[in-house]
């Protein structure tokens, strides 16, 4: 039998007011893990995390060092004896603001407007991170706390945590666990509470195609010197064949096939090909064919080349042209396959009028967590008592490499859910947090954290 | 028989250095026209004309205003009866030095290397405009300027000289004159005194295909939006085929065919293939089969990207991407047959996955000048006279819009000429100017002025 935790309930609330200005004040500092400039906005939200902490008494709170952004540590004791450990992973990193002038209000600037809270990072993590923070004080300060509660906060989130991993090691003793929870995973929608079991991993690299060895006028050259854009274009056109499938050799071959069980799973989501037209606001959808748009995002993998860096206003044709490609992978792919097989690509389609090279890839690999371990059940009864029906279990498109970091250096699994919504606009301009959710969000994580007690 | 203007040579050797230090003044004025925080810039560059112009004592020197960079105007009296009246085009605008850090000299503080003068604009087309100042100072100062010289320096040539056709219906009776000389073209090479007689006219616009409404997380949509990205980069893909032609419908049609004479001169051109790979830096030549480089980019059109505008390296599915797509066209290519070729080809090419705009179109229309005109006379044998040998007459591949407007507005033909040389940099970092040929060419300038006399 698990006894409801009426007392934090009621603490979280009669504190609501106060905990939504903190959230305020932390989502208006600027702190963009890519911007070198922002590294001391940087410092102040890790500053900010580490005083919260402080506040609240929490134990061995420290700012550590990494060779990139620092990482805030601190403990929450249990009452009594420890029913277990829990370790709590967050990112006050965020995404920039770009493009700016497409913002409605001021992204440093926390504005509620109706339901909502507008700012950089407010959904994307910083508001998660928040309602695991009053869940944590709401049941320490009214003693209801059964479970030790390890909170770990990297600044390196939205550039791929390139140094958490070797952090992990390092601090390996003191970060032991029995469960992490992640909350930078999403909803499917207000009334779906939801539990990501499945994430995909990511690989990205550069490609950049050279033509000329300077920008040439192109009056001068045009109709003798092949333009590295047009080499591109024709480079990235290739990836691809004309239904959505991707054409790197060897790309779907390990891709692990979906059971009958999880389509039919996946056709009952309540996401449909209709309601991802209208959340993205395109003609139709697009993609591999022969596979639900649920599992396309999740269990199928996809690629995307993020960005084009050719050329100027200029009449020239440029030197260089180079392409940002990014592959969204899933079980039981393998990132430097798919890394050789890219490269065998482009070495048989580049046109030899051209040179062409494959520059700063890296990734990380994708996962899949166990449903039936004790951490996802505890979870899944917080979410049904809050909304009152049971969570759906999804696999996630995006990815995070906390969790495969977190499951090979510590051997820890991940329990992952998050209280942001399919139209919080995160990485984009508009970014938004649904308040009414992030409540209910609270009250699920002070039910979970009751439920670990016998969990 | 042509008398030799001794006098005026030896001025311009005696005031060589003077003139070359008012050319770096000039050269260190950041004056791009397509830079709208370099206004100031802009004006600064006409008053010092104004002022140089002014100090020689010229007549009806004006900066004049007009809906974007103003034109600076003058005249340099002819000595005795006028044997007519020579208009000098010019342009103080320059290209933005982008990419800066590729530059060994600071672009903007004009560095002599050698035989080189370093910096942006010394080649296109600062010295061009003193080389001709220099040569109407030292015929006017001599007492030999046997024709009334009328300057007209505009600042906007780099951005297309939008507002050069209103200034001359304008202006156009002030600016009446026999014969406009044009030394924006090039020459084949320092040993090649060159006369161009066609110029390729331009068109050029903004080809931006829509995705999403917003960029979109590439985790939670790759796989089922289709990216902006790929679908502009088949679209550039398939502007050409695999042999280099392009594949617009009817792009080739009007295209006037190159005469066995002129094929056979162009054969005998001092650029071949290998003297392209090389000033080029590329692996090989590129282009539409069954012509000759040089024929390629003068008397036949081309197509080029000059620019791809998509995407961040956030992990986005961007909600747009642009290309800038420029033609260099030939004569008898019409500009709004191919704007509408395109349209056309975008239309049948473009997937329903997306949306598209074309936007932005503008151009000018290619030229062809008579050769056998009293100004051509007299300019080739004025090179013939300096270099010891006739000058080739070629097609060049650049647009110079002024060339056309001039011919449009004052029914005017221009005799195209310069000392810039293919190894100058033009529009890229390292901008040059190679001083002996600038030198000959003052001294080129001022036997074509003499030979107007009994032109």
């Amino acid at each position: 039998m698990v006894s409801w935790p009426w007392q934090a309930l009621r603490y979280a609330a009669e504190n609501r007011e106060r905990i939504l200005r903190e959230l305020s004040e932390f989502a208006s500092i600027p702190s963009m893990s890519s911007d070198p400039a922002r590294v001391e906005d940087i410092r102040s939200a890790a500053e900010w995390m580490a005083h919260r902490f402080r506040v609240l008494e929490f134990r061995r709170v420290e700012v550590l060092k990494t060779a990139g952004h620092p990482v805030v540590l601190a403990e929450a004791p249990a009452v009594g004896k420890p029913a277990g450990t829990v370790m709590v992973y967050g990112h006050y990193d965020v995404q920039p603001p770009d493009p700016l002038g497409d913002w409605k209000t001021d992204p440093f600037a926390a504005t509620q407007v109706g339901d909502y809270l507008h700012a950089r990072g407010v959904s994307d993590m910083k508001g998660q991170i928040i309602a695991c923070l009053a869940a944590t004080e709401a049941a320490l300060s009214t003693g209801a706390l059964p479970v030790t509660v390890k909170f770990l906060i990297e600044g390196e989130e939205e550039i791929g945590s390139p140094n958490l991993g070797p952090f992990l090691k390092e601090h390996a003793d003191r970060l032991a666990c029995d469960l992490a929870l992640n909350c930078d995973a999403g909803m499917l929608g207000a009334e779906i509470p939801t539990i990501v079991y499945g994430l995909r991993g990511m690989h990205q690299c550069a490609l950049a195609v050279r033509g000329p060895r300077r920008d040439l006028h192109s009056g001068g050259f045009g109709g003798i010197v092949h333009n590295p854009i047009h080499a591109l274009s024709s480079l990235i056109a290739s990836l691809h064949d004309e239904d959505g499938r991707v054409t790197l050799p060897g790309f779907y071959d390990r891709v692990r096939p979906i059971s009958p069980e999880e389509h039919e799973e996946m056709a009952r989501l309540p996401v449909g090909e209709s309601a991802y037209v209208e959340e993205a606001g395109v003609p139709r959808l697009w993609g591999e064919p022969g596979f639900l748009p649920t599992e396309r995002v999740s269990a199928r993998p996809a690629l995307d080349v993020v960005q084009v860096r050719a050329g100027s206003p200029k009449s020239a044709i440029p030197a260089e042209a180079v392409a940002l490609v990014t592959m969204r992978l899933v079980p039981d792919q393998v990132p430097e396959e798919l890394a050789a097989s890219l490269e065998r690509h482009v070495a048989s389609h580049a046109p030899d009028t051209v040179s062409w090279e494959i520059r700063n890839a890296r990734g990380h690999p994708p996962s899949l967590t166990d449903r039936g371990s004790a951490g996802v059940r505890a979870l899944a009864k917080a979410l049904e008592t809050v909304w009152e029906k049971p969570p759906v279990y999804h696999r996630e498109g995006g990815s995070i490499n906390a969790v495969g970091e977190i499951q090979k250096v510590l051997g820890t699994d991940s329990v992952l859910t998050g209280f942001s919504l399919p139209g919080d606009n995160v990485h984009g301009p508009n970014e938004r947090l649904h308040l009414p959710t992030w409540d209910r969000g609270i009250a699920a994580l002070i039910h979970f954290l009751s439920n670990l007690a016998t969990a």
